[in-house]
């Protein structure tokens, strides 16, 4: 049986906590938060209580800029001590112990994920530790991998294309519709069609549009149609963009 | 009952053949292809049998630029000539019954499709014609929209955003992870929950990530971590297309 304590209760504290409650080889014993809910004996704002010689393992699920802080207090702990980070480097963290613990997700606290498909991202300082890390993982999720500093880094880049710069093409998207009285729940087959589309085929052999075919009479009518001069720009580009990255293909 | 013609058998006149097959109180005819199968009687290369006047509705399901030369062959027909463009105005077609019969989702002829979701967005230039693209659509699909052409020419540049650009956008995280020996099915779980939140909350309050915390250290991390020049100007105008979207409300 393990203890760990979580630091944080941001969105990916709160699911961690969801995620390790149920386990039966791992307890949670303590959340550590800056301001911490009296009636919950979980949480706690006491550094020292991450001290004590009964914590294993402490997962920190703070953002980056907290991240460096915060394990400065930890440093003498023999805890193994973890991040959630993409893009920190493990060896940025200052004890004897030390692991990532890093889940490929987005997380809201108000949307339930199915955990057992998370992607978990593994990384640490000996055998005893990642042996530990990935004993905790496959409690929750059938999907492990081991990536170095440098890969996790990488994988994080990812994640910024096909999450966040995703999201905010269909913002422009739902732009678009709103606009011209359109319901933006029109888009949501075709949002879900081309998410479900890659796990068959890959995205290159997945594109199409006018810019792939370069359909001039499509891409200025579209141009023409933008009233936005931001968007117009952002349209041309990456028009461009898929235009040259097939090139040779046509 | 009532008689359907297709032209063009490319992935869309495919998917129509398939969702007509199974109606009750419609009858597919004909598929008419410039090469044509001739073991299988449904179809021709023949124009003269859509002119037969047992042919109810002739749906063009070709490209932008085939359209207007075909349409024109069909000048004298009595039955309900419909496109299913996006781009293309009713009006563009020549004939005296019209109508457009758009299904807004992205079709290949490997991918199974569940028919009954899909937005088919309707037109016509008459009552008579709108009820019977409307009783052709119900047969199909639960989600049945009305939409001018200048609403569906909207319609349309929104789906080059959550469609053609988006695929584009996994693409490139796909060469990001394939580049550092990452297997990329660990992008699909994070692509698909991307997909699935904005059915909960809009894109605007599902977006998170670096440029909208205005995050400098990640943002310049990312930047040098991208060697491709050209998906590194893509990064930065994607990030300051974020930054400035959301901009007063940081």
């Amino acid at each position: 049986m393990f203890n760990i304590a979580i630091v944080g209760y941001g969105n990916v504290g709160f699911h961690l906590e969801q995620m390790i409650i149920p386990l039966e080889n791992f307890t949670l014993k303590k959340i550590w938060v800056r301001n911490f809910d009296h009636a919950n004996a979980l949480f706690t704002n006491n550094i020292e209580e991450l001290l004590q010689p009964n914590i294993d393992i402490i997962i920190l699920a703070i953002n980056d800029d907290a991240l460096k802080n915060f394990s400065g207090f930890l440093e003498t702990s023999e805890a193994l001590v973890c991040h959630t980070s993409g893009s920190i480097a493990m060896n940025d963290l200052p004890t004897q112990n030390k692991g990532v613990f890093y889940p490929f997700q987005t997380f809201s606290k108000n949307r339930k994920l199915d955990y057992s498909k998370i992607p978990f991202c593994l990384e640490a300082n000996s055998d005893k530790n990642l042996h530990l890390l990935m004993e905790l993982a496959k409690g929750i999720s059938n999907n492990i991998n081991f990536l170095n500093s440098d890969q996790r880094s990488y994988l994080h880049l990812a994640g910024v294309w096909v999450n966040n710069f995703v999201n905010h093409l269909y913002s422009i998207g739902y732009d678009i519709v709103l606009q011209n009285n359109i319901p933006t729940k029109i888009l949501l087959p075709l949002i879900e069609e081309t998410a479900q589309k890659v796990i068959s085929i890959t995205p290159n052999d997945a594109q199409t549009g006018p810019a792939i075919r370069n359909d001039q009479s499509t891409l200025n009518k579209h141009l023409n149609l933008l009233q936005n001069q931001h968007y117009k720009t952002l349209y041309k580009i990456l028009s461009d963009s898929i235009a040259t990255k097939y090139e040779k293909t046509i």
